[in-house]
Parts: structure tokens; sequence; C-alpha cells
């Protein structure tokens, strides 16, 4: 099977080059199912139900999230409501939501997609690799699940490189998100699952990560707040990563890295 | 000017794909300059002045460091010998050796090489900002110098970004390293500097990054130490950019991602 | 002469404290010069123009701040007006404001004041130890200053006890601030220089450091934000630092913890 | 009962205070428990099995870790043989030892220990919250337990003051470990649990908490290090905490802090 994997969406820059896009990316290559992470879809500070619905209409079958989950408080509540919404699996139990969900793509794909945030660099949480690890031995790759996505949102190259080695065989993808700088370290472990370590944003690179430049770098140049951070405006790249699985294994055949529009340099699947 | 940047040289591995392959890039290509990150060159942990001569012979015009630099402490020494070993910048004043260097490339051209360490998830420092204006302003682009490469290691990519920004206009490339992982950020700012967040490593991929794979994981796992970290032994890709300076302005007219060797995807330059 | 240091402000238990309190202390004891932290004083959260002239009525010859120095924004012009508000002297040049005052007290007395912040577990911050340094060589103990203090607005007891030896002989008393626990590590070290780790503040302490108790245990406990913090409203203990210095040297003779009001044991001040 | 609980013990200079003191102290006081955080007993780094030993000789009943826990690394198989010596409940499961034990004291009263990591400013580790109340809703306080201390080893004291609001009215003691610096915030919070931020350790004051200045301060001043740290080796100061319980509740109904020799001004208990 075809899936599509796009990082963080930033702000309206991010949201419209998804509803543009995403649509005939879908058709002209065939994605079986597609997976975005939504952490900075509403005015770059989580996401709303609204801006969830959006992408989901645009072809998103399951939505991702991270840090920001719940910036947007109203998603606290709208969470339960939305099998297909997925916030970190290593937030304390009994948090809004869930951290994996096992969902029916548009081909009868059943696709286990998790979520989970590094502690290297970032506030305490739960251990992400138990947690993981959990959650596939509940729903196995190649058994329950014809493929497993887990996006984990994480700072440290080193935590994320350690996460791909730890699920390397047992999931078909590990793709990091949050920095939102796509890397070129695309590639497919030894055991058969693809690891990238940031599929980049969903935003305009002319920016300070997908915040327009100003704001912060006037903060690191006198470390002082000025005003609030507001996403960039101008046109996004859309940034992700595509994968073919094997149709028994649920392991990667191909991994192909996504940069469409905006300022960065094109990548474009290729399934041949 | 065709400039090559490639990141840190990782332990034996990253050394060996430098000998090995550095000599016929830069006739093939006709590189006028070269810049390596040497900070985890020996072991990986630093440089001896033996492994800095090393990467000299190869092809180097300029090897930069970062928080490793005097991991190997007799480099704290060798370095005042050495117009071309360059540490941060931005450390205390009358820290051994120099954290800018003008050099003469082979066909004597003039290269400002400027090292600094980030501080957003890193040990204390003075400010990089600072210190890398003052230093372009003592020797400015398409003045003193022909071409400016400003190598910022750091961890986070909003002061990477940031750094771009800041800097954008006023130098040729600003290139990260220290996270080991390649970006597909590069780009042409609009003032004409090249930026990317982070040139990757020159070591073995099949790793966590750059170490064998076996003590991070299980560090990751039980949160204990068990063992030194080693460098992986595999092949190594040898990461970094390349770049094409105008003649007059000294700024950026062509970047292109640099992946040679080992288990990554591979981009050479490409000067039509 | 005989000086008197309070800690943090918190909010308005802090303020009503030192209004009550203050003007008796310093005449039962004689007090010659007092300096109070008022990083919190207005909501817990900076400091307005009229906090600092209440509590420059109440008795304070100067008021500090932290990296909290300008939550509220109408100061950092109102700071310019003041010679006796001082805000860390490690910002970038060109902050608003200054990091060093030399104030006359009520007696006649030259007294310098420093302010400065820790860069351990703190935001990116120039060198506290070089900016001290110049400072006090600027205005030598024992010359143009009968007394000498630096408050170290420091996370790390590491850092605090390093300023502490750094400034060994030089200063009369270096105290922490920030942490808003009182610590009783009080002493005077060998070169004369009273050091203690942190003054505490003049807050509620039957809430988690000065804010009402249960946002941030829900915090802890779940890892998610359910509402702003908000200042604890019971009766504040003032808490700080009383020394004496010898005329002559402005080195310290004696030093004694303060704290007064409120749930923490009580102890005054004792000149015998 | 009466209770002693003794900080970090710091290398030599804090465990001959021990030996030589604490014998006296249990007798003239009548403590019918002891508690000593061992962390630090040899060499600043972790605690051999003879440390441990010698501890429990002099008259500990039971020793506490910390982050250093297994830096001496006989001690992960030995500590599997000592009920007595607890390191933090919130390691990975599986961890070496355990995190909470119930242990009977000389005059036959059962007292449960606990020791825990913070995580604010520390490396990732399990919830300590979560952990701590499921070891005390095992074991409850005026049930199974005659008494119940948490040491809670800690950098921020945000996290310690939530701990002790969290725990209020279910354990009898409370008290922080890690800083090195005593706080005077000791104070029974409204349920009946005693609370003090830091103990303090046993060791040499004239120190950067307990290690020689010299390679601190050095580092502090150049970002370097120079050479490795060694605890100082003057007079320790033995600092803790005392409390008295109620037969009964097992809630706490004195606190005393406990500073003996060495530069601190000096604090004895006074049960009357
Ligand atoms: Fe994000
Ligand atoms: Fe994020
Ligand atoms: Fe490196
Ligand atoms: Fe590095
Ligand atoms: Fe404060
Ligand atoms: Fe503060
Ligand atoms: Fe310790
Ligand atoms: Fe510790």
């Amino acid at each position: 099977m075809r899936l599509l994997f796009l990082g963080d969406v930033m702000g309206r820059a991010g949201r419209e080059a998804v509803v543009d896009r995403l649509p005939s990316l879908i058709e002209t290559y065939g994605f079986d199912f597609v997976v975005i992470n939504g952490e900075n879809a509403s005015h770059g500070r989580g996401i709303t139900e609204a801006h969830f619905e959006l992408l989901r209409e645009a072809g998103a079958d399951v939505v991702t999230l991270g840090d920001h989950a719940f910036d947007q408080r109203e998603i606290m509540t709208a969470i339960e409501r939305h099998q297909t919404l997925v916030r970190p699996i290593n937030l304390v139990p009994g948090a809004p939501g869930r951290g994996a969900t096992l969902v029916t793509g548009r081909n009868g794909h059943q696709v286990l997609v998790i979520n989970a945030l590094g502690r290297v660099f970032m506030p305490p949480m739960d251990d992400p690799f138990r947690a993981v690890d959990k959650a596939i031995a509940d729903c196995p790759l190649g058994q329950q699940a014809d493929a497993i996505v887990v996006d984990f949102h994480a700072e440290a190259t080193s935590e994320m490189q350690a996460m791909g080695q730890y699920l390397d065989g047992r999931v078909s993808l590990v793709v990091g998100t949050h920095t939102h700088i796509p890397t070129s370290d695309h590639r497919i472990l030894k055991g058969g699952t693809a690891l990238m370590s940031d599929a980049g944003m969903c935003g305009d690179y002319d920016s300070v990560i997908g915040m327009d430049s100003e704001e912060p770098l006037s903060r690191f140049l006198t470390g002082l707040a000025s005003a609030r951070f507001t996403p960039a405006e101008g046109e996004a790249t859309l940034c992700g990563v595509a994968i073919e699985t094997n149709p028994r294994s649920g392991l990667c055949e191909k991994v192909m890295p996504i940069r469409i529009g905006g300022t960065l340099s094109q990548s474009l699947p290729d399934f041949r």
C-alpha cells in the first residue's frame, strides 16, 4: 500500500497548501492512506475542531498532534468524538483522547497510527519507548495492522534515531515531527522499517520555523519579547514522506521525501 | 567560486570516507575551497592534531569544531599553531585558538570561515549573534572576503533559522552542524545567503547519530549507562553541502546537498 | 553599616507584607540601606512603576529584578527614569535600564547594587561572572563603594556557590534570589563576603513558590495547563537577610537570615 | 516517634562527620529511626557497598540515593542484597533494587521510606507523583506504616513544593535532597506533613556544593573542563532535619533543621 505522511501544518499558509494540493496528490499517486500532523494548524498553536475537519476533508485519514496538542482548549473535549485525531500516547493516564488509533483506509487497509513525544530537551513526559512498544504489541504489524506509522514528535536527533532502531522490523514508518525542518536521512533500516528524522512542516519557510521572522529574530538578538509570534503567510512548502509497504509484511519497500511548493527544493514521489 | 562543506567527521569511519573520497571530489567538481567540521574526528570526541593534519592533507582548507572542540586536550595547545583550525567564536575571551580565520584557497580566493555555538538546549555560552556580527564587520563579504562560511553548531532549528535570516545578504553560506542528521532545507535566502540547517555528519548512519546503537538505545530504554559510547564502524556517508558563489558579490548562486556512500540516499553536486 | 535585603516580592501578599513591616524594621534595627527584589511584585509577573514606587516609599533604597524584569512592559520605559531600579546586568548591550547602580543611603553610605542572572537551567544570557567583575572593578569596595550587594538571580546552587567564591573579598554580600525558597547556608566566606544561596521570597508559603497551589499541582499531575497561575493570597513571610559591614573595608561582619510573619519559622536580626 | 534525616553524604568529609557524630546524636535525642541520603558518599559519585555498610553501622536504618545512584557500578548488583538501600522509585521497571522499603526501627516502629527523582531540569524519568502515590496506597500511613519519609531528590523548588502539597496528610515528611544547600522553609503543612525543600548535604561547605571550588569555578569562568571534580576535604557540616510524629496518626508534630559542625550556622534538635 501507498502511504503519505505530511509534517506539522503551520497556520493558514499550511492549511491552504494542504487543501489545495492534497486531493490531487492522493489521486495522482494513488495513496491508500494519509496521515497529517496538525499540531500547529490553528494560528501556529494547536488545532481547532473546524481545522481538524478541514484536514480530514482534504484527505487526511488520521491527524496527529504533539506538544501543542491542546493549545486550542476546545480540542480537549472535541478529541473524544474523533477516532481519527491522535494525541501523544505518553501523556499521563486519563488525558483526553487517544495516543494510537487503528483506522480503515479508503481501500480497506487497516493502519495503526501512533503519536508519541520525545523527552530530550522537552518537558517531562512518560516513557515513549515503553508506550509505543505496548501499542504495537496490542496490534502487531502483519496481523491486525497492514501498516503502522509512528509520528515521533521529538527535538533530539539521538532520541529519534534510537526510536527508529528500537522499532526496526516492527512498524512500517518512524517519522519525526516538531523541528519543522525536513531531514534527508530517509532510509529503510535493516529490519524493513522506514526512518526519517523529521518530515518538515507544511508552512512558509521564509520564516523562523514557520513563524514570521521578525519577532523570533528580535528575541534572539535582545533576549526580550516584543510581541506574539505570528505564522508567516507566504506560500507554504508541503513537506513529508511517502512510503510503499509490502502487502503481506507491512514493512517498507520504498521511502521518498515530499517537498512541494514554496521556497524549498522540490521532491515528488516516484513509485516506479 | 565553488565551495564544499562537510559535516561532523565521526571517528574512523568518517575519517576514512574523507580520505578516500575528498581528493577526487575536489578534482571532479573543481572545488576552490573545502571546510570540514572535525569535532568528532577522534573516537567521536574532539580531534587530535594528527587527525586534523589528516583532514588537511585530504583537502580541507579549514577545519571547524563545536561543543566537543577540546575533548582531546592536546588540541588546546596545538590549536595555537594552526591558522586553519577554528573553534567556536563565542567561547570566553582568552580561550585557546581563534573563532574565525581568513584563509587563501588553492585558487587564490580569500575565504573567511567562522565557527559559532548555538545556545538553545546547549551549555551557557557568549552570544553567537553578536560574535558573528563582529567578525563579519571586521572582514566584509565582497571586500576582504571573497566568500564567508558560517558553521553554526546548534541544536535548535529555531536558532539556526534565525541565524540564517540575521546574516542574509552578508555571508555566502550559513550551515548547521551538531545534530549529525542532514536536512533538506538548503536554499538561497532573499538576500543571497545559502542556508542549510544541518550538513549531516561524515559517519556511519546505521547507528544513533554516529555511535554504535547498542549503548545509546540501552540508555534510552533503561535510563542507565552500561558502557561508553563507541563510534559505529560501518561505511560512512559523506554529508555536506556545495555552493557556487558570485565572484564579485560573494553571495550564493547555487546550493546543493552532498550525500555520498553509506546508507543514505545519494546526492552529488551539479554545477551546470 | 547595617543592610537589609528582601527576596522576590510576590504579588499583593508580598507587597502588603513589605508595606506593613518594613518601616518599623528599619527603625527598630537601624538599617542604613535596604534592597528589595521586586521581579514578582505585580501579579507575580514583573513590576509596574506604581508598585516600584510603593516599595520605595516603604523603605527600599534600591529595587532589583530578575528573569521577569520586563513582564510588565511599561517598565521598559519607566526604568530609564529610575536610578534606583536595577535589572540584570548581563542582558544584551542596549537593553533598557541599568544592571548596577551606586546609591547614597539615608545615612550617607555609598552602596553599589548589582543584579545578575544565572545561566544554568535558565535562558541564554551574557556571562554573569565577567559582567559582575567589570562592575566591581569600576567601583571597588572600600573605595567608591562603602558596601556592594550582588543579587544573583539564579536557579542552580552550583552557580550560586561559584559566584560567591568568585567574589569573596570583593563585595559585601552575594545573595541569591529566584527559587523563592530561603536557604540556611548564610555565612561569611574566608575573604569576608557574606553568602546566602537564596533569600527566599516575600510571599505566601502556603503555595507552590508563591502561586496558588491548585494550578501548579494540576500541571505536575496532568502535564496540561488548565488556567493561569495566580499568586497565593495568604499572609506572606517576609524573607531576606541582614548584614553588618565593617565601616572601612566594607566586608561583612555579621549575617543573619530574616523570616517574619506567615507560615515559616521566624528569624529576626540580632545585631548585638 | 523521633526521626532523623541527613542529606547527601559527600565524600570522605561527609562520611567522617556521619561516623563521628551520628551515634551520639541518636543517643542524645533518642531517635527511633535514621535515614541518610548516600548518593555522593564515595568520592562524590554514588556509593560503594562498603560505604553503605559504614553508614548503616553508624546508625542509618535506611540509605537513600538519587541521580548518582549507580555511579559506583558495583552497587547495581549489591543493592539486590540490601532491603535498607533504596534507589529512586521512578526509574524504569526492572531497574535494580527497590524504590521504597518498609523497615522496622530499633524501637519496633514500621517506617516506609521512599526515594524519588524530580524531572524539572533533570534527565527524563517516570512520573514521580504517580510512583509515590502508588507506594503510599500500598502501605498507608497510620496502618502498615508508623511513619512515611519521602526523599524527593529534585532540582526545582516548584516541583518540590508541589510534591509536598500533593502528599500533605498522607506522609510524615517530604524532604528534598540534591541541591546540597539546606533550606529554611521547614514547616508542617495544613494536613500534618512536614516539608523541607532541601536537607542540605553532609559535606564541606567551603566548596562549590561539596566539590573543591577550584575546578567548578574554573569551568564557570572559562566554559572548559581542566580536571575532574574532587570532593572538598574540610570539616563537614552534618545537614538534615529532625521530626517528631504522632504515634497514632504518623503525622508530624515537630520539625527542626539540623546543622552540626563545619562552616554553617549551627542548629540542633529541640524536642521539648
Ligand atoms: Fe510543530
Ligand atoms: Fe511541536
Ligand atoms: Fe558533532
Ligand atoms: Fe556537537
Ligand atoms: Fe522570582
Ligand atoms: Fe526569577
Ligand atoms: Fe547529591
Ligand atoms: Fe543528586
